[in-house]
């Protein structure tokens, strides 16, 4: 949580407490309810005075691990303020033609708040309250990509990336569940609700090289690439960094909060 | 480093020494052949005295870190009282029929000093002095399932795993480059160098119950199977251990040595 938070949190009295060390919510809120209850009332307050950027009227589930029973439900864009772990999932749309692989690249619209005109993966999204990664996959490809239900539910879950960095006004330890989506050659991903302004299909090397030399695609987008180059054999045991990318994408979550 | 082994080593004058706290090599060692020579002397040593099993005949490189410039090399056998990570190549050796995946699984042999009978990948072994994580692979793909060089050189490197266990007289602090092999449906790997006894391929859901249901896989193999069903979409996002299950295989260096 950021320090500077946290005499304002203070004040809401009945909700959060501190010994002087560790600072909790309140014991009396002691169901899933209350809780969710009163982290509204104060999202709803620090709205107003302009300490949560971007609220996205999306909930999260907050629980001590994927799948865990949750404590309590929260807005999305409050998640950052507390150091909340968030999920998502992130789809890498590739074809295969012969020996060769293209991906599908998306381009951010100019228009979103955030990483607009970005490189993004075909689809992706977070997992809200009450809904799985594979459900939240279904219904990302078709709302950003336009990608049906019946091909989107070809998308094989390939494993999961877990980073933590600074952004959206807090702290964002988030984990990814990575899937893959082979497509036929003569599917295309259309943009559909605005998230992607135009989507490209580009040979492997090319997604590769600006991977590798730029900071075109959003931060984590790159992280879902070079997993794919990884798990795909483009990236070879003898590249110097090869157990540190390795590695590097799945740190365990004991790295970030020992 | 075994503490009850501490003693025997500062016998060894010129080589080892402590200030107490930590223990290292003689400072006057100050160049990879002198360092190699003086510890080759020491094994022979402990060997002798009955503190080595196992003797290989093979050299492991020492180094900071694989691909960093060695430190000194030694018998593999020893490399356990030092806790010196070793760097192994394992290979999935994989048939695909339509929607349908069949693994080679073999079994060692029942003379093997180590882990006799037990179920093995279709070929592994530990990357030598002088050589490549590719290179053991070709060769022990060769000695050890008669795969010839133009077939095992399709393998593809789809990631490492790390992990550290007690074994072999010591601390095992191992890296394995995972290599996926799609074999076509009428070649047979044939055990070569006396490693494995038998070849038999099954369907991946035998392997995977196999996997999830007894020990009868050598202990790192099993990690080996269980990451091949990730990245093959084989297990799925609601599996309850799917986070701990991905990141338990990519557990960083800092986690075992900090």
């Amino acid at each position: 949580m950021a320090r500077d938070l946290v005499p304002r949190l203070l004040e809401f009295a009945g909700v959060f407490e501190t010994d002087g060390a560790a600072f909790s919510l309140d014991p009396r809120l002691d169901n899933f309810e209350s809780r969710s209850a009163a982290m509204a009332d104060v999202l709803a307050e620090l709205r107003v005075e302009g300490r949560i950027n971007g609220w996205r009227d999306e909930l999260f589930r907050v629980a001590a691990d994927f799948g865990a029973p949750p404590f309590l439900k929260m807005e999305r864009a409050g998640a950052p303020l507390f150091g909340v772990t968030s999920y998502g999932v992130h789809v890498n749309g590739f074809v295969r033609e012969g020996k060769d692989l293209s991906m599908w690249v998306g381009r951010r619209s100019p228009s979103k708040p955030n990483y607009p005109n970005m490189l993004d993966n075909v689809c992706a999204g977070a997992v809200a309250f009450g809904m799985g990664a594979r459900e939240t996959l279904i219904k990302e490809a078709q709302e950003e990509a336009s990608i049906p239900a019946a091909v989107a539910s070809q998308a094989k879950p390939v494993g999961a990336i877990r980073y933590c960095c600074e952004g959206d006004g807090g702290l964002r330890p988030d984990v990814l569940f990575v899937y893959d989506l082979e497509l036929s050659a003569d599917f295309k991903p259309k943009p559909g609700d605005g998230e992607i302004a135009e989507y490209m299909l580009w040979p492997i090397d090319k997604v590769a090289a600006r991977v590798r030399d730029s900071f075109d695609f959003k931060f984590n987008c790159n992280l879902v690439v070079i997993d794919f180059l990884i798990r795909h054999g483009l990236i070879a045991t003898d590249e110097p960094d090869y157990l540190a990318l390795v590695e590097g994408l799945h740190r365990p979550r004991e790295i970030f909060a020992p």
